[in-house]
């Protein structure tokens, strides 16, 4: 059931889209909290149009959303954004002169009225 | 104010957006919770880049995000999403030898602090 | 750490997407909830498939979303909003003929498990 998106500003040209899915995917799925590797459905979104702050300096950004249905523990999201720092950390090439934030976030979803088949 | 918001994966190529669109829209507009038909703002994104768990499986997704301000009762929610998924459902053709997942979620908005206005 | 995402409609051609970037992420960071400027990442997004309601009128949207970690005021979650809708309010030019929705949602970030760091 988790879905991940990632977004990523567009000063990264580098960014490993593939390679980041394949990691992030792998990395996810071995937690305890997803019951199967197949409910993992994650995308990633390159952001053209973005601004960082208000000042000229050459920043850049990825950030992370994964939103899992609710009543997770604390303990269990947070090795769940772990997971997701980790891969994204070490993916993330930076450029010559640019700051990159990274950031992951752990969205809980509505639980009773959350709808899941396979057409 | 409803927010309505579809991502696809782009290998259901012949997913219809514009049918989707309106027929989304009818459904859930039809329901006692909107109180005008204008209120519900639809978008339909596919998204090109994505990965459904590790396995090299043929794998698409059809996820539905709809987001109302908070208060609604989990009957009303419930009713929502299978009106979004009933749609979905319907529409979504599944090419051969792909699974397709289908999700619908509901999310609360904040109350106090929505701002809405008509320019 | 705020993350403001702003999605406009496609038949708003005339929006001007650098100029919102800058002067949106001016009205956020003066806020005291927001520490440092860098600390906003914004981004501001295109949908080309959408639909309002179920008429077929001429019908435009401007929806933005400011994502903080939870434990804000709701007199500081207000305060942010109409910041964002302000600069919206000003910089969105309505078409001849077309009605636009403007709308701004604030969305608390779980605290416990976000993580963020500089690369």
């Amino acid at each position: 059931m988790p879905h991940l998106i990632v977004e990523y500003s567009a000063n990264l040209p580098a960014f490993p889209e593939a390679q980041a899915l394949a990691e992030l995917n792998a990395a996810v799925v071995a937690s305890p909290e997803v019951a199967h590797e197949a409910d993992l459905k994650s995308r990633i979104v390159r952001t053209g149009s973005f601004q960082v702050g208000t000042q000229p300096a050459q920043r850049a950004f990825v950030h992370a959303q994964l939103r899992l249905l609710a009543g997770r523990t604390p303990e269990a999201k947070q090795d769940l954004a772990e997971r997701v720092a980790g891969v994204l950390r070490r993916l993330t090439l930076r450029p010559e002169g640019v700051l990159v934030q990274l950031s992951v976030e752990i969205v809980d979803m509505d639980r009773p009225s959350y709808i899941k088949e396979q057409l």
